[in-house]
């Protein structure tokens, strides 16, 4: 059993010690916030300890890994940090916004050797791994283009969104992520347009965007199309198709149940899709921290590794200045 | 190239004509009606010859193959009176509504060896057919179970239900011949419920059913379920599942476009069915008549023979006595 | 927290064990077994005690309720002696395969006031529940037919199918509880059929069926179909169809993940049904704890009471009646 | 009735003439080919006359409209003299391969007032012209997203693709086609990749493609991808999904059939699809037809004119330059 401390206590972080201490073969030590009262609710209600400071954390050496939960900004000092205390870390994603600070924090961390995992959960999602697993295990051959689509339910308030990054930073990269895990190979080329369709006001005001279409490539020539958009009016929508030479794999949507309506209007309506991301990559949420306990106690690496941060994260720079220069600029150029 | 004269311009018989007018390796010579300005309204619309008389008909030797779609009370002394001038012909269903009728007919035509079929369309519905012929292929292994869901979008107008012989001769008669066309084999016992639920007035009014189900069984005991009803608000239904030893095989309905729509209210709603049968079994209509011309053409026999027609007729009868005495019922009981 | 004990050990025991320690509002105290090292193994891995005897988990206070998971042939006996004790109790179907016991036991458990529960987890899973639910908002109006399609994956070893009481019992019984789940009403009357076609020697040996077939009615005239077969070459079949005036209702089988396959043998494939009742209804077997536990603290009537589990026992009594003698029998007749 | 003639008798000429023939409500008068006994042979089996001469056809005033269906470098040669003798044409896509011969026709035939119809059939199918008729009406709200999947399931013999003007002159085509008709706008710019991932060698010896991945952009911000493959080994592939402000709409693929399988490897498979654009597209190729006649009859503007011809080409040069300068062109620069 691994035994875990939960850093930040924030929807994403109880999301995880609520997984950690429901698991069977994963153990939830601690929990710690900044704010004493939120951890302390938490660690009520899931019985564990609510640690008074990080160093407390660090230094008990009944913790195993710790799970960092804090917001963005603080992502690349906790890594360092914890990284240095010896500590197996799992960090959400993304490592930071600033490239640079990135690269300083992959410095910083190369001379301990703790496993480290990037919250990419969507890898874990059983539909797209199995459908990844079929690709690999040669299914549809040769595998030439993959078309990724991911529609949020609803748009963020706007003070998350003047936190996240911009659009390609804060829901794409997700999508970055999943291109690369299913082309199983990096892509070296990308082209983007992006526009604020949704909300022109959210162009206007924040320079970001909610609506946008891709196209990446890999070296020896494979092509990846993601599009996104901040709203869906039917529901959280996350697609993946892979187009081989011999066939084709879906990995489809997912529903509240499995009721079929049949009447006047239309026949066949299946029920909503899942909510979001909750909802959808519950199960992937646990299946990352199993991942990430299997690699820890096997001393295998991480399934997403701290690379994998900076590839997603590059990808969205090179998107960023796709847009900004309206051509297909090489992942090189920004790396 | 089968040369055709169609006895009877309702809506059945001008459906046929226009069929067999537009096909390319058939042609319509003559119709005929007793009303004399609709068969003529026909025939200039369609480019061939209104009748004067049955006997003109008959004694063109131009005609190949008569085509009967006058009232089903007629039915039997038309088949009689075609036979007997030679002619191959076709029949729409049923024979006649009176068991005995039937036979007398039967033994008034031994002795012709004239081709006969009768109009069982659905047989020829191309998912239908597929269904059956993979059956036919081993592809499920032993047959063991049918269920057949046939349900009508509205009720008929009770004059035309006055004149139908009831639900279980008018309706279900198509799904006997389906459940025999899928069983390939003979149910030999029936048990059959039937009710007026959609239209209680029906019962009390007609003594006549809207809705009923139905078991049928084989010697070698295949089951089949029959599910009907005379009104279903989301379309035309007309399904038939086969379960065998090693696998399952669905026809399914057929829909007016293949647009799904996805909104607030449910996911992946797909079009209305086809509206009813003139829609639906379009295509059947014609590869009826397609099988019919190959059978005169080549001298094998009719798919779809007079025999098929009074076995539909039979499992009807069997019903009947069941719904009445609430019992399993041998087919032979009635036969 | 519903301080609970489960009685048996046995493949449903444990599942039902696992399901109250892990669940955040219910607690489990105690497991008890008559192998002694089952008990302990199972107590050891959720932690929780190995009772020594029925005696001691009956006597403990700190224990709110029961879950009765022993065979089958003792459940009568264990209801009797746990309603005694004034413990909550829940009992897995069905509460005896001879309608005489069964009834014995309702009349000595008549003067305790203590809820009970019988597991009928169909009524839980969220698909035929939300289908039910929108039938009761009159979504489809009047109800006028019901189909539940009910197949195994596998066919049981003959040890299991020696003790099990018969398909109709063992199998159907589930489906027989569906049926009045969904027709909200009561079946009046039965007709089924029986036979042993996926292994003759079933019948043979055994006198006992795998296929079967059956129509019941309510008072009102509603419809409904029931289809079983003991093996599915393609899974575990488990579907609800819900005919309306105004519309119809699907409650479809659920998959191992939302994978389609494109290639050229056919396209759209869906990845296999969830393998048996153990995954189909997973989420359904804590949903009934929960509904228990939440009849249990609010004194309110359990949702599947000690009467469903009778009624479920009558319906298969007149099933087999009706295989025997050929006809449509009263459920009167055998109560 | 609109009498028509057909021009070229190749493998779409013969098409279009049969669709003609059979049609109640066209006529078809005489068909032309340079090759008098392949127009004699089609003329024979769809009973209409084999013309001598271009003249003749031009000549004969009891032609209403000609039916260009001669190879590609004819198109804009054909149109010019069918325009100057004064007869309504429809002529296949695409105008020309070369821009400048299109504008050069352009201003040819700019004083003849005749009604002119481009071949882009796919508008005319009956799932697509639905999915742009519900938008058009409000369905999904503000139109943001189209995504046009268009995979052939078979690359053509190289002698027809040294011919065809390259993938996206000859197959993307059809799918600018349907962009600008689902868009119901221009897209304004254009950004394209192309690669030979199914058979390298097309791109050494004809550098020519048969995979490509593009993105249109509208003037006020619509984004449209399209997605092409020269292969599919599951079937031609033919989708149109259109993302609204409140709500999606998909026009999906049609199969031979509505046959579901469901076997150990999977459930629910469905049968293949339609073959290719002669099976697919069986129906519109009619009502493009139907079209062009209702059109010259009542003096109403065809509704796919030679400027939609123009828009098309327009689209494809602006990918072509995109591919080559990798980056997104304006339409305006190549216009």
């Amino acid at each position: 059993m691994l035994k875990m401390a939960v850093l930040g206590c924030g929807r994403i972080g109880k999301l995880h010690a609520e997984n950690i201490a429901r698991h069977p073969r994963l153990g939830l030590e601690a929990v710690y916030d900044l704010d004493g009262p939120t951890a302390r609710a938490v660690a009520d209600r899931l019985g564990c300890r609510a640690a008074a400071s990080l160093d407390e954390v660090l230094g008990d050496d009944a913790i195993d890994a710790v799970l960092i939960a804090t917001p963005t900004s603080t992502h690349a000092d906790m890594i360092e940090t914890v990284a240095a205390a010896g500590k197996a870390l799992f960090c959400e994603k993304p490592i930071d916004l600033d490239p640079a600070r990135v690269e300083q924090c992959a410095a910083a961390i190369a001379g301990y050797d703790v496993p480290i995992q990037i919250g990419f959960n969507r890898r874990f999602d059983r539909g797209h791994r199995a459908a990844r697993d079929a690709v690999r295990a040669g299914e549809i051959g040769d595998l030439h283009q993959v078309i990724i689509t991911s529609r949020d339910p609803l748009i963020p308030p706007k003070d998350h969104l003047k936190l996240a990054g911009g659009l390609l930073r804060d829901m794409t990269t997700h999508d970055f992520d999943l291109a690369r895990f299913m082309l199983d190979d990096e892509p070296v080329e990308v082209f983007a347009v992006a526009a604020a369709l949704v909300d022109p006001e959210l162009g206007r005001e924040l320079g970001d965007h909610d609506t946008a279409m891709m196209i990446l490539r890999t070296a020896d020539g494979k092509m990846c199309h993601i599009n996104n958009s901040r709203t869906s009016a039917y529901g959280y929508d996350q697609r993946v198709e892979l187009l081989g030479r011999s066939g084709m794999i879906l990995s489809d949507n997912r529903r509240v149940n499995e009721v079929r309506r049949f009447g006047a209007a239309g026949t066949e309506m299946a029920s909503p899709y899942l909510h979001f991301f909750t909802e959808r990559y519950l199960e992937a949420f646990v299946a990352e921290l199993e991942s990430f306990a299997a690699a820890v106690e096997s001393g295998r690496p991480c399934e997403v590794g701290f690379e994998d941060g900076c590839r997603a994260l590059l990808l969205a720079q090179a998107a960023y200045l796709s847009v900004k220069e309206r051509r297909l600029v090489r992942v090189e150029e920004v790396g």
